[in-house]
């Protein structure tokens, strides 16, 4: 491999030649072999990063402090990465400083080299025409750009991929909802027969479970939406230009076309994630509510014969090595496998969010690798259980109404007439002689045949009493 | 000790004889012996019970479905429990059946026999005049009575103890960053030195993380207000008059003055308990924030003589058994370690929350359980960390000041004058000989002291560079 | 209430007349009004202290440091604590200083206080006859002290809650297990019908996950067993007289019959709580196997009607409110609820262990506090739910045969046969058609009759192939 | 691209022609687009499939249920895999179905038809000449190759990343502690200022911290050791010839050189994950260790100017991108960052273990994916903490010292001569006039300056009195 040489403030170092990373890119991936591949920074924080630079460079010329040329410069660079032109120009891993400092000089280093070559420069040049400090990263700091590129990254992982794949997935349980709507069953608490109810009922409460989760997780982008930049080292805005911090949120608001704004407190944007433990405790929710749907989806389809086989999931493949013709509730797995991590990613950015300390919480890569995987993972679930399950779910009716006959709990029915003592000697009776609630309650005596066919009438149990 | 016969549908047992619980509460009693005394069901829960179970009865009165004396028999009890003339009839622990039930026949048991009673009887007597399930439990199952009883606890646990004590130190925090609002100190970022700030401006951003964490609670109750109420056994509102959810949850709201409603989807709030889930994610936020705040601050204030001791914190306990004269931030470590329980407790509501099947959710218990004692040691220990540290918090000036002099960083402001590497190169050399960074700039030969003068102005980095 | 008035080193407050503590005490309750009765400092610790501080006064007399009546009167009041004499002399909080100085000192206190009573004196003498500091803390510090407390409480928890409760249960499911050896039934994975095995196989999984648990617990004993005492304030010893720790440790081991060793490294016993991360890392795993046998044993016995009803649990009281005749798994929802407690409480451990501080670790109560409770719930529920519930499942073989013989995943028995992919035919052609497997396979002309019944014999397939 | 058509028991589907694998795998590359590259199988899982095909292959052989010819073709693309030569063809995700059946298939697949081109056919073939359920997947269920492919990897981690690793740090620190043995410096307790002790000693802490560590994981391996493989599809070890389960885990211990066993119990190896959740709780608690240990030396090393400053960090990189010159513990805040995360994958490995349901847990690839991932990113963190950090860690004399003799807490010397109550008075005087305990000592008339000479001496501080 040819290399060429680079420096910084510590000295010179070998970069390989057709790289446009620097010095400090470079020793970051010396000093930072940790995690390998997957570990390495999301792709998602760069592009964000290229908005950033990119708002910065333009509210820098528009305020006198950089110069026209030099902002096209970076604004282009910042483009092609935008685009995904440079996508193997950034190396560098999470697990690095925990300002995220390498990174946002590795974005420094690749549009300041890369400008000085759009510029006619070449990359061997010991003076470039623009500096990765001095101008890349003009009235910035790490302290606020990285949060910042937190901050669009986040929103938009939000925006682009969870809530169109949680909205998805909870339209698709509402079709089930209504297409299963005049399906009586019978209702399980604590695992055993209740009264009846609906299937449609059963899936309405999936769809109001992540209609709350939306609104949660909702109510949480404001505080995402404020942008730390202006805030530079430590929150005061030191070598920024007055009025910079309002402009530079509203162009990447522009560029965007998301609400952004300027953080009101800077040393709040700074010092902690707050934002980010607040998104991603409103993820953790959705998980919660996911590990439930799918859960009660998977029992609700075991069997085929010796389980509750009241709805029949798709089968989408082979699901044993061994037992053949065996169908499993894989898409149920892969779901409540991805909650099962977002539980646990909710502690990880818990307390990489308490550990700050002073004017810089430097659990900043951690945070948003959590908050973006765990968006991620969320989305793709909810996508992949939508199209390849719950669409093609289907209700099993001889299966529900020879359940929801052999109840003994229709026997509640009796209580506003009998009294529930009486229901529940009936209801003994039937369960120890192994009979039917009819036969128990006028064997008992306390019921003829025909109020029985008058007050326990399962379609009829399923909502208050009409007078 | 005396003892009486009470009976149920499972049998007849015996029951002390003074007390007014019966044969299900006793049973769960000997079935249950878990946790001891610290274990017992909250109060709380059980005074919100009395809210809904007098609540219960007057519209059942009012629906023509229970009769108006007991009604008003039902409703004296209550109020007796409310005034917690009866807190020792409650005897049953959390570790009990997941939906409750036990504790909500509890209610049902002591409402019924006390009104019994009231109205003339004797607890010996067989017959007693108010039934536990039939008349004090008309309408009701504990399956939406016991979440009911959730939501009307951690409402009023938010709204009577959380933000009150919170808001009461976010006004402290306020007042000191305040107080603090001269004094320029230099900033840390690293745990290193950085720029300078003002205390005020750090202290900001405490008073910043818990406005936000206000936000967050606030957000959640709106979920938290939706009443099970009238969902019965599955949430159909099986047995229940038409019209009887809507207005039991109006009484609530008016007996409670909270803005309580009926849940829309009856489902969600007898299988979930997400509302819970929800409140207590922002709980663990407010815990986050609090960590930070209780580690900056004993940090900021450590020493006396060896630490950055650039705050004092008030004396109120000999710190040491055997160090003469120490005093700790015992404050601060009260309060981290709260933080560090919800915390934990925030994953006892996630696991728990997820792992509801069918039509109900049956980790109730512990759910409440954690969200009340959340709520409760978080309102103390920010009462107490308020009125027993923050409000006699004092700056250390002279320590202060001789840092911000002493200070490398203050380099930064020569950025936009010199350029950054030059700037390193006088930050280094300084460091390297020892010396000020005055004396590394003049050797250097890259400012004049009057420049030096003119540029390097501690009170002037505090803010964004004016015109 | 009347009070009397005593001192520290920070000046005179008053203390109610009739208690033994002293100032420290007393200031303590006033500063840290925070979680109520509930929070109280367990009092296991408390007699924990009273071992250690009997121990230290004889060693302290044994070595000369310290008058031999003095030692007596010491070890003569840690008698009365240790017998529950002195219970309500021990009014603080966990949430308190990180160290514990306080539940030290009042410790010191109330021994001081009574051994000057025992001595003859009253409590309002101003000069007492022995010391809280330099008599009862003597060769101490509650940096040394608070540690082995914990070491001494959690050690017995284990020792005489967790493991005779664990091995209680275990043992009882490994009776089952032996009891339903011969039941052959379907087996279940993905919640789906499998191939078969016994029911008393199912059982023995149990039976292993408890006995891997036991074994994981006991791992972490010798961790715990190392004691912190003879570290004094920063684990240097300082004004211990020489052979002092082995020595105490040695009193300790003999009061307690325990295994106490002196730790070999006092640094790490003070400033970590490491062994207590290790032993709760362990209850936490004893969780997560509880989680999975209440689970199962809950689904096991679904029903009565429309689950898999292959076991019957105990009916141990009514099991609701509003459905007449209902029985519910209480005992699994005890059980789990804990676990779910513990799991959460394992991340509060965890957060604390990882957040000391240079020369001690300051979230001791509360670490202290999560591991008595988790090893007392988890102790307690495991007897709960054997004798309640284990003990007394039965099987229910008519339900078990009619799912075994319908079972569609016999088909396994026939890939060594007539391969894989034939024998999915059958199961999918009986499935989609409901008909048994014997008549898919010989209308597929695929086997014959006599073929069907030779190699598809449930009682053969719970095993590897006999020659 | 151009495709071939495979098939499986649902029908035919169309591969990439030059990919190996088949049917299944391309259906769970469609059904399964979940989380990216980043969420790919882990390849150390893939190997070890390749260990345990080969091991079953050549067993089968062995007891005759396997030609040898197909046996040593397996065995031979089993070498291939485990050589790296075929990663590109293991393209399935984690969140696949949870019984990890898709990846044994695509192992299965690949080996079978890998074999066929080996054995000189070609891809096209309708027939190949090993079958990937009956040849490669012979005597084995996915519900037993999968576990002990997790168990293989894991342990190899373990054995080959963690304990290297972890042991390289333990004796950096180690030599560190020896080197600054003879360094006095002042305690630190509750962040203030205490007792003093030496360099060596506070680092020695360290040392034990991950002694314990080690053997903490230690004892987790040998139920890690213990392998499914035989018990197929529910644990019985139907289709497995006698003797299998025994012989295949000798090979597998042959071909690895580790301590592999059979499992003595397989249901319990199917149904749980419990020996993954008792390995992720000891490498959390490694995570809890180094956590404190990398606050810890970031505190020591805070400064330059004014934090504590005792230790002085190596600058490996320019620390910031806006204040010049300056240098961050950057290694700590990596380790820290990574500990954050173990933390967190804990709770996702004990949710996933705790949630298996009857014969099979179905949450192993997220188990595996969390265990792999922390055991690598501890490792490689500690590696590069300790060759990044820890060795070049040096001493800060003079700030050492300087902080030492101006102490207040070299008061507690005196305790055992004047009285705990008079060595206060001392400390509180010189704090509040801000002078040396000498003086305080002598103007309160309670020592001479000979007897403060003798007994207040730092160096014969840090050890308990020698007579």
């Amino acid at each position: 491999m040819d290399f060429r040489t680079e420096h910084d403030t510590m000295g010179e170092i070998k970069v390989p030649a057709e790289k446009y990373w620097g010095a400090q890119t470079q020793r970051s991936l010396q000093n930072f072999t940790i995690g390998g591949d997957k570990a390495r920074m999301p792709i998602e924080v760069i592009r964000a990063f290229a908005v950033l630079k990119k708002a910065a460079a333009l509210t820098n010329a528009e305020l006198g402090v950089l110069s026209e040329e030099k902002a096209r410069l970076i604004a282009q660079v910042c483009d092609e990465i935008t685009d995904g032109k440079l996508d193997d120009q950034f190396p560098l891993v999470i697990w690095q400083t925990g300002s995220g400092t390498q990174s946002n000089m590795n974005v420094n280093e690749v549009v300041a080299n890369r400008a000085h070559v759009l510029s006619g420069g070449i990359l061997n040049d010991l003076q470039k025409s623009v500096h990765p400090n001095d101008d890349v990263n003009k009235s910035q700091s790490s302290n606020d750009t990285f949060p910042t590129a937190m901050s669009i990254a986040a929103y938009k992982a939000v925006h682009e991929w969870v809530f169109p794949m949680v909205r998805k997935l909870r339209d698709s349980l509402a079709k089930k909802s209504e297409e299963f709507k005049d399906i009586v069953k019978i209702g399980r608490t604590h695992t055993m027969d209740a009264t009846p109810l609906t299937l449609g009922m059963e899936f309405s409460a999936y769809v109001a479970q992540l209609d709350y989760a939306l609104k949660a997780i909702k109510h949480t982008l404001p505080h995402v939406a404020e942008l730390a930049l202006g805030g530079t080292a430590v929150g005061t805005g030191l070598n920024t230009p007055k009025g910079y911090s309002e402009k530079v949120a509203e162009k990447i608001a522009k560029l965007t076309g998301l609400p952004f704004l300027t953080a009101p407190n800077k040393f709040e944007a700074l010092a902690t994630k707050d934002s980010m433990v607040e998104l991603h405790g409103a993820l953790k929710q959705l998980a919660v509510s996911l590990m439930k749907i799918g859960n009660d989806i998977r029992f609700l389809g075991s069997g085929p014969r010796s389980g509750i086989g009241e709805i029949i999931l798709p089968a989408n493949e082979p699901g044993s090595s061994i037992m053949p013709g065996k169908v499993n509730p894989t898409q149920c797995e892969a779901l409540t496998m991805v909650c099962a991590q977002v539980m646990g990613n909710d502690v990880a950015v818990s307390v990489a969010g308490s550990n700050g300390h002073f004017q810089l919480n430097v659990f900043k890569p951690v945070i948003i690798h959590n908050v973006l995987t765990s968006a991620r993972i969320l989305a793709d679930s909810c996508d992949s259980f939508e199209k390849n399950c719950v669409v093609n779910i289907q209700a099993n009716p001889e299966r529900i109404n020879s359940q929801l006959e052999n109840s003994l709990m229709l026997v509640t029915a009796l209580n506003t007439h009998i009294g529930y003592e009486n229901a529940a000697k009936i209801a003994k009776k039937a369960y120890n002689e192994n009979t039917t609630l009819r036969e128990a309650a006028i064997s008992l005596g306390l019921l003829t045949d025909e109020q029985f066919d008058k007050w326990v009438v399962p379609s009829k149990m399923i909502g208050p009493v009409e007078k």
